[in-house]
């Protein structure tokens, strides 16, 4: 087609997406691959996952958000490895060269090891996860109106959810709204107020990226709408009839899965150095090492931070991502590249209505102006109009309301 | 539990749910059995399958519904047969028996004995299929951007819309509006615009039980789109190349069905006479002939109206519903039961964007103000005030910019 360098992106997430929009103007090809066809809002998954949003509440075609860049191309593909060398992304159905290239492939749920767990939990990392949470939750309540024995509906009735950081307390914190008032009256043969949720973490306390004081408050929080909360409590099983930690078993037909991540097999393939969670080492420009043509951004990158690393969300992602994009135009000038410095924009995790727990910069908040501050960002940061607006009006509803509009099992029984 | 008479509802539809609604206050045991968890709003199926609507914004969940009525119980479960003599719904996983029971089963798509078809061709009756017909829609015009034969790229672009009745004048025109505006600027290897849309009908006009004169409208109208409308072409070929209509062959990668229905398998096990298309031949209260126990309601039933029957519509089965719960009231008072009688409410489809025609009693409308009223009666019967909220505002949306809020493909490419 063109002379211009191609700019090849693996993931349209927040950071991929980010790198597109940065190089709308840019004299270069652009190439956006992803095997969704469309950018999915990930901070907002929980609610598909707890019947509050519809997946197309949070997604936007990335057809749609590049449409008016003529310089870049959207590919419908899975990439399945990178071969450095040849300069070259193999596709399940092909090849891609590049002159540059852009890994924003994300992460997964990863088992710690032990993979014949995800037999029985659930894990929450796209839309089909959320897609399976809903249904085995909603089902759950379906199986124990139909269930005569009073102990094996007492198992269908314990949703465990180990992990305690945001995703697991937001899981936990809509589990328990859902029961006590989405579901109210609707059952006849049980109250589904008398449903048992329980958070699990492993570690001293939950929300551990957070200051001890909000945790403490979130944690007080979770309690007050019913949650059990086990900190300090590493799963040692999770097999069909439940989880077990350490001696204690506990029953449970749904046992969803918020505690580790991983980055996706790909990175493997640069033939860099990773760190435990199969992230990549990158250099101070977030290049890979001795291959400046290749630049690693988001979850799948381990950039350092004060005593750690930048935390796997979004913001981080996006810095990223723009950062990326002015180094490739100033390599286009003939300037060096810079160095990224995360800018931390603090941190947010919502718990229930009107219940959350925020971080700004020296700032702490909790409670409804917290909760407020994580509506407003979350409603901000969310592409495309309509889904603000649908998303909004959803959550005005939930809010007075309590019901969940997307209470739908698409499974059938048989 | 209770010595009160036990009514059993199979289906949750228009028909069924009708009848659980009217029998809140009655003295009876109401058990509602469906194999959804959700009322589905069917007349907008078709807008899930092309992406303007979710399927939580047309579905409300049973349960939600009945849930103030304390002599209702919902039931998730297939029901498999109907054994008359005992008096029993045989489920998957067990037997439900009844003093009174209710058949409200609809109907599913009919291949007119070619059921090889439906391994190519889509039908459009649940949420499933809308899911699949929406996904490979959109697939179809991902494939073709990296499509680099140009005869293989046209047979991608094709879509075939089989059935002029008001679900395939729906689906096709909806399908016109997506390629010439929903993905305006968003390929870079071909026009959408420049898709072809065919709707191909056996009969000699499209919404044969339209007056002519607004069929013949209606086909104007689409013809204006761009939809290429073929009358009096029965397909005689459906295969994974495409459609055959005799001698001509159509290459398309994406055939949809809209053409026959067919009763579900359980109206055989009634032991009743049925019709061509399964349906019951039921007496004037529209009981089954020899066993007033038992109602056959909605599409599963066929009720003499004119010369023919009452047509297979959400009017006509709500006002069955309605029918055999009052029929139900009386016999508890000792009273016989009434005959129905149909009243013709007239009859609606809609085009595209500002297009539709409506027939009411003498009336005849098209263009604006039939979309108009299209519009208003199927917000006035859609279940659940969120509902209706959230369609008409993304239907005003769709309006101003032609965007479509559901562009989601679920499935992954590998």
């Amino acid at each position: 087609m063109s002379a211009l360098p191609h700019v090849v992106i693996l993931g349209g997430g927040f950071g991929g997406l980010q790198v597109a929009l940065e190089l709308a103007r840019a004299p270069l090809r652009v190439t956006l691959v992803d095997q969704n066809n469309h950018h999915l809002f990930q901070p907002l998954l929980y609610q598909v996952a707890t019947a509050g949003l519809a997946v197309t509440d949070i997604a936007v075609p990335l057809r749609q958000v590049v449409r008016g860049q003529a310089n870049t191309t959207v590919l419908l593909a899975k990439a399945q490895r990178i071969e450095p060398e040849r300069r070259v992304v193999v596709l399940a159905d092909g090849e891609l060269a590049y002159d540059r290239l852009v890994v924003a492939t994300g992460a997964e749920s990863s088992w710690f090891g032990h993979d014949e767990w995800a037999l029985h939990a659930l894990p929450l990392k796209d839309s089909r996860d959320a897609l399976a949470i809903r249904s085995r939750i909603l089902l759950a309540f379906e199986a124990a109106e139909r269930c005569e024995d009073p102990s094996a509906r007492e198992r269908l009735l314990t949703f465990v959810v180990i992990g305690g950081g945001p995703t697991g307390v937001e899981l936990a914190g809509a589990l328990a709204e859902i029961a006590r008032h989405t579901l109210a009256r609707n059952f006849r043969r049980f109250e589904p107020g008398s449903a048992r949720i329980l958070l699990v973490e492993a570690g001293a306390r939950v929300l551990p990226t957070f200051p001890e004081e909000l945790a403490r408050r979130a944690q007080a929080a979770l309690a007050g709408m019913g949650v059990v909360v086990r900190t300090a409590h590493p799963v040692t099983n999770i097999d069909f009839d439940g989880v077990e930690l350490g001696p204690e078993r506990i029953r449970s037909a749904t046992v969803l899965w918020a505690a580790g991540v991983h980055t996706t097999p790909i990175t493997r393939t640069l033939g860099a150095p990773l760190d435990r969670a199969g992230r990549v080492h990158v250099a101070p420009d977030l290049s890979l090492p001795g291959r400046p043509e290749i630049t690693v951004i988001g979850d799948a990158a381990a950039v350092p931070w004060r005593s750690g690393t930048v935390p796997g969300m979004s913001p981080g992602a996006m810095q990223m991502g723009r950062h990326v994009a002015r180094n490739l135009v100033r390599e286009l000038r003939g300037e060096p590249p810079l160095a990224f410095v995360y800018r931390d924009k603090g941190s947010l995790a919502t718990i229930g209505r009107s219940k959350a727990v925020a971080v700004l910069g020296r700032l702490r908040f909790s409670g409804f102006p917290a909760w407020m501050l994580w509506v407003l960002v979350h409603v901000f940061y969310l592409i495309g109009f309509r889904n603000r607006f649908v998303v909004l009006t959803g959550w005005a509803w939930l809010y007075w309301t309590k019901q969940r509009g997307a209470r739908v099992i698409l499974e059938r029984p048989d």
